[in-house]
């Protein structure tokens, strides 16, 4: 069975720890999709909560003390049932609370997928060679795709983790493999959420029977080829940055295996 | 005056404690509708603002231990001075805090109505008969239009709230009287917020000049009508679940008593 | 260069304090306009947040203690640096937690902008004049124009900010000068997050190379001719509330130098 048939045909229970930013977007993307969304972050119902669930997700976008307590019990509780965490470290270097954090999760949980955009990738790639609780500077921080391969495969070096590096060109490594997408718009960098949207998708994609790299390049080609589907229909609409969002999220609708297979995904073997 | 008209005169304050996910779409939902929503939900403000309010909504989406304090206060004081108050147990039995909430706010608050899908519905009914805190187990939890009329009715027995139990057919009954509504659309299962827009539509029905129990079956079925109209006016735009949404909330403003008339709903006398 | 081109050619960034209601439209108004938000409210980030940001935009919508603290330390801290603030008072005057904390921040933050709607505005004005944490009584609140000038007044004497009061006719003073604006639309109000996205667009405004004064009047003359061009294109696409503000918030990307010069606003110098 394709993927998208197979991880639809399951409807999977992604539950989100994440921000009050776009916890709405990631909820109803999921739904549109074809997955289920449960967002609780209480310390007392996460363990239960995670139990029920295919994946899960931690976002760090807004953090407070009380849900980074939340995180990491649903977090070791996902390990123990051995179901595939994925973290969204966003923001991190931003605030020695966002890093520390980001390490303390890293340290506590086993993560199944780290997805990052390039900064906050150089943030992480760069810290574990530090001491704790200080930000990468930004100097330290490349752009371009030969900075996010090698982020990525830093990251995935200490943390045994897919990583996955959004970006022009998407990255996608499990140290082994490296898939580069090319699809996307800039316009997905306009809107909110489009960052969180994707880590709660992948979510989805790592609970199919797919193995979890072929599950995460898929879902990075994913997103990127329905951001350009949704850029082309707000222009046929003579509309902007607030119909993209609607129209993308529409999109994962009515996104297939046939259309998916039109991607410009390439992977390679490379140590 | 018929009853839109009537809710729409008197534009209601509706003070709602609720979810972080779907917040926004509650208080558009409102105003779309032509109510006022307002959102509070700190221990020191709620009483002040539910003194200035025309219905008080507590949805227990995504729960903590401030919020829980808040909603008691809040309901209490609603009480006391005989404002309507509308429970939406969300995703009660899918944790102990969740099923624990739910019974600790039944215990302390009398609720004017309480709107549920058929899962909620299900363990409330069964909750009953148990000690407090243990989920009903979901082989308890019967599917259709039965379960859902006996789940109603055994709520209402033990709340005297008026209970509506969403679902292909949506169900109202105050214990003596019984709705069925055939109106609405699958579609409405694909965005997040239906339930909980639905739940605080509900509070502004509550603040008409009608009877709870029509008040309540007239809301249900706006809601219904609204779903199904934005579902072809969806189609005939050619796109999905994230236009749905939107055309679903403009339907909240666009709907009037005429519309609301072509509805399916049969009310009958059923102790 | 003209404003918009300036403030877009920053890409300023806005750290936004803000309610849970709305804050994804302000992230996305932000956005769609050509700024860069970021939320985030822990009382252990919140100054190295400000460090980075190019204004600050403080919105009491909904509150609770641990935002309140992060309130104040990132105020203080965004007055040291001399980055602009903004306080939205949401609801000021409806509950003392409301009043109080609006009075608490004035007294401990030096605000570049207040922005409030006229019953907002009124509890300010009148509660200079009455001991704190009393909310001014409804009756002391005015409509219209004259009354939104006076308290606009009022509140620039005792606070030395700039004070925007939205309404039919938005009134904007520093004291010396006073812009009036006549555009915009009652739709603006049928949705939540106007005021809230108008405050926020504000700080990216002050964040711009113009004095303070013409930049918030050009900010709120912006919002008014967004609203306007937001409803003609809803009513055109036979739509309603929800697809006015999809729209609204396109516009924010789609208004440039040349539409602005369009607008309605006086400007004279009045002590």
């Amino acid at each position: 069975m394709d993927i998208l048939t197979n991880i639809r045909s399951k409807r999977p229970l992604i539950h989100c720890i994440t921000n009050y930013v776009t916890v709405n977007d990631v909820a109803n993307a999921l739904l549109s999709f074809g997955a289920a969304p449960v967002m609780a972050d209480d310390e007392r119902e996460v363990e239960q909560m995670v139990s029920i669930a295919n994946a899960l997700v931690i976002n760090i976008g807004t953090l407070n003390e009380r849900t980074i307590n939340a995180m990491i019990k649903a977090g070791k509780k996902a390990n123990e049932l051995k179901i595939p965490v994925v973290l969204d470290p966003v923001g991190v270097g931003a605030t020695e609370l966002r890093t520390d954090t980001a390490f303390k999760l890293i340290d506590n949980i086993e993560f199944s997928l780290i997805r990052a955009n390039i900064s906050e990738a150089g943030v992480l790639a760069g810290g574990f060679g530090r001491s704790r609780g200080v930000d990468a500077s930004s100097e330290d921080i490349g752009s371009g795709t030969p900075s996010a391969i090698s982020y990525a495969k830093a990251i995935n070096k200490r943390t045994g983790a897919i990583v996955a590096v959004s970006g022009k060109t998407d990255v996608v490594t499990d140290g082994v493999k490296i898939s580069l997408c090319e699809n996307g718009h800039e316009a997905m960098s306009r809107i909110s959420g489009t960052g969180c949207m994707l880590s709660a998708l992948l979510g989805a994609f790592l609970a199919s029977d797919y193995d979890k790299f072929t599950a995460v390049s898929e879902g990075v080609a994913t997103m990127a080829i329905c951001g350009e589907r949704a850029f082309r229909k707000t222009k046929e609409m003579g509309c902007a940055m607030s119909m993209f969002r609607t129209l993308l999220i529409d999109g994962f609708f009515e996104i297939d295996d046939e259309i998916l297979e039109m991607s410009k995904m390439v992977t390679t073997i490379n140590a």
